[in-house]
């Protein structure tokens, strides 16, 4: 029952191959996470997660908070527990949802007043709240409270929502490592949170400022939110030069399938994103030769798997055809089908990334991804 | 590749224990077909079927016509090929979702011409096109067109009707055998519809007159729309004393897990059902000790599996509270696990019933399942 991570490789590019332990078993990076917003990702059950290799997935502190609620959670032995996942689980925080889902937001230096967009109750999400919550939660990573904004901001609001983030990681920090004293145990991973919007200088003060909190991992936040690509680079280098190698490096909310590999050559060794699952369900299917939209006529007579490249229950069994049918028919299993094969993809990006580290090409790699997407059937 | 039925045991009760050979897998009778109307069992996969043990499963003739299209199916090898299921699949004639979900339906002698409920197209359905389609979609067991009305039905309108089954039965029949003869191999069986609405000397007629034109299976229809499961079993038992021993009989749409016994008791050996997966989806389960209404505020908490007797995947890994969890967030997740519970349970009333069969004591068995049903927490 504890925690370690170890960097065993680094690629020219600086990408870095490692190992992750957690109480819930070992996570090979760099690591995608499925995303399971509500204790579950949608349309798999965890033994479908389980036969895709997944090591690790996402679970959400707002939407768990509100429903069922965390001390339900904690009295039915936690999180892992009550969704039956031995694996890895991550929560983030709540603060993005706060931002984009609830209503009546008033921001103060305490924390966030909100109303539920369930029912409309009022709560008030602070740092101290958001720890208690996530511990109740019992996740092996846990997410500091941050202050989430608009993109583009203009660089006032930027600072002070950096100012505050930095004020809630120090005050998260300090009442982790309280509960963690009082427990005796340490039963979870506290990682901090990156923010700047898309100022170099404010995303260097905001990893100096974090880093000193020494926090396990740092995550990158508030990127990949409609800025191009270049720049969510750009202000991932930032802060991934200024934080500690030994630490585990995670950028929130990314990315499509050809961007994943630039990420990781930036030394980012987690991500998480809603796109391969939300995409299957919206018949849109990620393959080695670049996106197929499912729904398309012109597969309704095609008998060749979605990738003929591709191992997946789904491509060893289903067709082209089959697929777009039951997208047509509005058939559940439609869902079901394409998040188990665009969810393999994604993992199976990450096996093919970890091996292209442990030889010193994933360069190699990423032109290829590029290229494939560019030039793909869809 | 060929076709057999053996009846292997009977019971007192007049249950019989048989064995149906398919050119895709034998069948173990009496047994339960899952629906999957549009070549799909909802919320399922055909890995999830085949580790649940269905041996068979019905598709509808109706829905396959009018999308995808039979062409489009016998095109890409049948409905086996097209949905990947290698097991035996059994097609219903279309004529009771053309009575029941089409527009504009009129009645003939020579067929029923009805308007899509997809686009409003305007299509004619007789009973040679029934057996052409079913035909084109290569299932192992196809039924003839039948006139389904509402029940109850005035006896002036049920003799009409009979009368044009009877007609239309003997057209299939011949027109089925001339496709036979000129393609030299028997690649499906026929069966017949016994009607009659809820006249004993009609259902008596009905069947007398369909044995006349040797069909190697007879189903029973037109029951089970909203009549008392007395009449039910009646007008089923009207019907079965007088079809062959040697002739598999099928009682069309039913039935509730408590009803299932009953009617394999009158010689019933195949059913089929929305039942289950439809419950599931609406969060019914069934159990050894009668319906859960898994929504119910009293599951918020309860840690124990859906029913503690059943083996299934779900009972052996989740919770009530996560599946009370699932539905309440409205997870697919939620669909998928309890049309998997579903599912399991009505294939192990049916693996119980056959096994008592063999025992000699479906009668007990079946007072027992009244009995639980009766009392059940929901």
């Amino acid at each position: 029952m504890s925690f370690s991570f170890e960097v065993l490789k680094t690629d020219p590019t600086g990408a870095r191959r490692g190992r992750l332990t957690t109480p819930h078993g070992t996570v090979e990076t760099p690591f995608f996470m499925p995303v399971g917003t509500q204790a579950s990702v949608k349309a798999l059950t965890q033994e479908g997660l389980e036969d895709l290799g997944a090591e690790i997935i996402l679970a959400n502190t707002y939407h768990l908070y509100l429903r069922p609620g965390h001390e339900l959670v904690r009295k039915l032995g936690g999180l892992h527990q009550f969704m039956s996942w031995p694996r890895a689980i991550l929560t983030d925080s709540g603060g993005y949802q706060v931002f984009s889902l609830s209503e009546l937001r008033k921001m103060t230096d305490e924390g966030v007043r909100f109303r539920s967009h369930l029912d409309g109750s009022e709560h008030l999400l602070t740092p101290e709240k958001a720890v208690e919550i996530q511990l109740a939660l019992g996740s092996d990573i846990a997410m500091v409270l941050d202050e989430c904004i608009e993109t583009p901001a203009p660089r006032q609001k930027a600072e002070a929502a950096l100012k505050r983030t930095t004020d809630w990681a120090q005050r998260a920090r300090v009442y982790f490592q309280e509960c963690a004293r009082r427990s005796g145990a340490l039963s979870q991973w506290q990682f901090g949170i990156v923010q700047g919007a898309t100022f170099a200088d404010l995303r260097r003060e905001s990893a100096h400022q974090l880093v000193d909190f020494d926090f396990p991992g740092y995550a990158v936040g508030g990127l990949a939110v409609g800025e191009p690509h270049e720049i969510t680079c750009e202000m991932t280098a930032e802060a991934t030069t200024l934080l500690p190698k030994d630490r585990l490096r995670y950028l929130m909310g990314v990315g499509r399938p050809e961007q994943i590999a630039d990420y990781v050559a930036l030394g980012i060794d987690m991500m998480d994103c809603v796109l391969p699952t939300r995409a299957a369900r919206h018949a849109c299917l990620y393959t080695s030769e670049g996106r197929v939209l499912i729904k398309n006529a012109r597969y309704a007579q095609d008998q060749q798997p979605v990738d003929s490249r591709c191992a997946c229950l789904v491509c060893c069994r289903y067709s082209r055809a089959y697929l777009r049918h039951l997208f047509a028919a509005g058939e559940i299993t439609a869902a079901i089908l394409a998040t188990h094969h665009n969810v393999h993809f994604y993992l199976d990006i990450m096996r093919q990334i970890r091996e292209a580290i442990e030889f010193g090409n994933l360069a190699n790699f990423s032109s290829e991804m590029h290229a494939r997407y560019a030039t793909g059937p869809a």
